[in-house]
């Protein structure tokens, strides 16, 4: 029996959308049992019954807005924390929010606590992959942190070729590095030595390495691992995100703003339009993951649906079942001082 | 009398699509010349007068995959290394090339050269603003640089509000920096410093700086000027190419791969996709700017038709008739110290 801890007040919609996630999660999830850290007078209206559910009171909340380390460290008795320290525990095997995502990152990294090996756990996001083998592609960092070594880079191949593999099932999927352009040489010193790094995990066998690649590729399927620095990833995610939502709000703006031709045009094509919504919704691949820490630590978006929600928990259970972290973790821990960013000679001279 | 040094064997379509840019243009430009510098016996059979027209032969072309830096040095009687030889000879008074970006970058600045004061010039694009108060924004440096300074950040966005206010005729153009986060104390030691530096400039009178802005709000209209480091700006500029191309390629697939009813829809809709698709396409404002140099040195994409080559000769005689270069070094000079990235503190006790 697993046991997921869940920030039931995290979210725009919380609790209700969390609550309802998890009842929908729950009826094929019969192996996981749901700790649902949060207001207790405004949690346990919103349930039929008890059954795989747990309700643990929490007497605070942090909002989206809060400053996330300090929000972190003050309030101890929020359902952020005590959901965290679940984990810490041993109480809990997963730790799930959809609130503030600074908060969820600190939470992760600093209660459930890194992982031994990685110097600095990273938030990887699954976007879709329009031309790719595979229908999807995962990056990280996209903002756990603002400044990188060319180690954590190397650290971030690992663990999203673990993820790759065991979650999404993809094999030898091919990790790519962001880049200003796709020559080797490209970049600056924090990317070239990266790109070293790289390039010795992948003649060691550990990572399918293929090279620099650039943000107007990613979404073509350049590759199915996007390394990146947590600044430049977060810029490219936002960059992403800001001009799909642009491109579809113009056309949405063109339907809505025509003549009577475009009105019966637009009537034709939604169910065609709602699909190519759907393609670009990434809520269907799961939230995003604190990766680098000792336990599954998943941050759904703050406006999700309860669809949502279970598509997120469902795909904890998945990382729990499978035993990434434990996979995960013997891998590093084996290959400790490689990827503390020594180079492979002075490894081999240990 | 201005003149125009133009590389006319650079880019996908050259030399027709230049020539016939060059040709579109003299009609309504007859205070310029136009130096066309390539393969004469390419270049002659397209003319069919020379008025406003020179030849200056070049023996050889530089390609858009050879190595810039390299490609310069090596190819001096290429058209772009003689184009930007007469600039710096004072022969002509701007450059123009649909070429390798990089190669016109190392021509521009080693060759034409840095302007007095400014330590990086940058590589600028316009892109449109939605909903902002303006219908376009600039943002540099989108690649000239993979490494920046403080500094250098400042500098650009006082490059960039003399663009927007002199060239696109903006009131109190908006600075924002390109940043993680829109709280003053986001990012990385680089941009942390830039914002103070660009407070202190905002402070001083010489820019409106508003503060952060996110990758996901500038097609939104965020800032008129958006200030970025290098390697963010260009894995920015890339997500937002590449996500719109995407996003219309969905928008096309789904059209076309759809039954009876979605075509006729799609066939309703021609003209509104079409006017949607042209609100995205950039070359609507220009070509990229090498910003900071000597000069206005303009570069236009490798696949630009004589139409896009002829609104960026547009752009570059309103630089030219502007003094846009000539103001921008009275400034530059006269605020010296202070754009060196000293404090407004240091700069007073000169």
């Amino acid at each position: 029996m697993y046991k997921i801890a869940i920030d039931a007040m995290g979210g725009d919609h919380a609790p209700e959308a969390i609550v309802a996630g998890v009842l929908a999660a729950r009826a094929h999830m019969p192996a996981v049992q749901f700790l649902l850290f949060g207001q207790a007078d405004q949690i346990e209206p919103l349930l039929p019954d008890h059954n795989q559910i747990e309700v643990i009171h929490a007497e605070e909340v942090i909002s989206m807005s809060e400053e996330p380390v300090k929000a972190v460290r003050r309030k101890q008795q929020s359902s952020l924390v005590l959901a965290a320290q679940a984990v810490k525990a041993g109480e809990a095997d997963a730790l799930f929010s959809a609130g503030n995502t600074g908060a969820l990152l600190a939470a992760g990294i600093f209660i459930v606590g890194r992982m031994a090996g990685i110097d600095r756990p990273a938030l990887m996001t699954t976007l879709p992959a329009l031309d790719g083998p595979e229908h999807a592609f995962v990056m990280m960092d996209v903002g756990a942190n603002a400044e990188n070594r060319p180690a954590h880079l190397y650290q971030y191949g690992i663990l999203g070729s673990f993820y790759a593999q065991t979650i999404l099932q993809f094999e030898q999927p091919r990790v790519g590095l962001l880049n200003n352009g796709t020559e080797a040489d490209k970049g600056d010193s924090l990317h070239k030595e990266a790109y070293q790094l790289l390039t010795q995990g992948a003649a060691a066998g550990y990572l399918n390495f293929i090279g620099n690649v650039e943000a107007r590729d990613l979404l073509q399927g350049a590759a199915e691992i996007v390394v990146a620095d947590g600044f430049s990833g977060n810029a490219t995610l936002k960059a992403i995100e800001g001009t799909a939502r642009a491109v579809l709000k113009i056309l949405k703006t063109t339907l809505l703003d025509a003549g009577p031709r475009e009105k019966i045009g637009a009537a034709l094509l939604k169910p065609a339009l709602r699909e190519m919504a759907a393609r670009f919704d990434y809520t269907q691949y799961g939230g995003a993951v604190v990766i680098g820490v000792k336990a599954p630590v998943v941050k759904a978006h703050g406006s999700v649906d309860a669809a949502a929600v279970t598509v997120a928990l469902t795909q904890m259970e998945t990382m729990l079942t499978s035993e990434l972290t434990l996979k995960v973790q013997a891998f590093v821990t084996a290959h400790k001082a490689e990827l503390a960013g020594q180079s492979q000679f002075e490894a081999d001279e240990e």
